[in-house]
């Protein structure tokens, strides 16, 4: 399998969130921006955040701020 | 590497737009969504969309038109 970490740009530098992410589920509608990541170890996060970049290659998802 | 597929959601099927691919940019701004897609084979592409979902288990990443 295949899957990625999980990282927030805050002011220029890509802050772990979590490990092991092999689905996200963007959310995002009227009420804002809402991503659902799920990982290997069978845990769940809701960021309130957008997705910036994905980059497989790196092994990488990388989320930013809305309001940024 | 890892790379995946990337389908847009259409009337609640998913149809496939690139294969092997390894990086998502998220262009998405004031003036509208708009994602970049980079695959294995150095092609390039431009979706007016927004992410959906990501996969790596099924290997999918997929897109939605913001209008829907």
């Amino acid at each position: 399998m295949c899957e990625a970490n999980a990282y927030i740009e805050e002011e220029g530098r890509e802050v772990l969130v979590m490990e092991g992410v092999f689905v996200v589920k963007n959310e995002t509608g009227t009420s804002g921006s809402r991503v659902i990541l799920e990982n290997i170890f069978g845990e769940q996060r809701v960021l309130e955040a957008d997705i910036s970049r994905v980059s497989l290659m790196e092994h990488k998802i990388i989320f930013r701020d809305p309001a940024s």
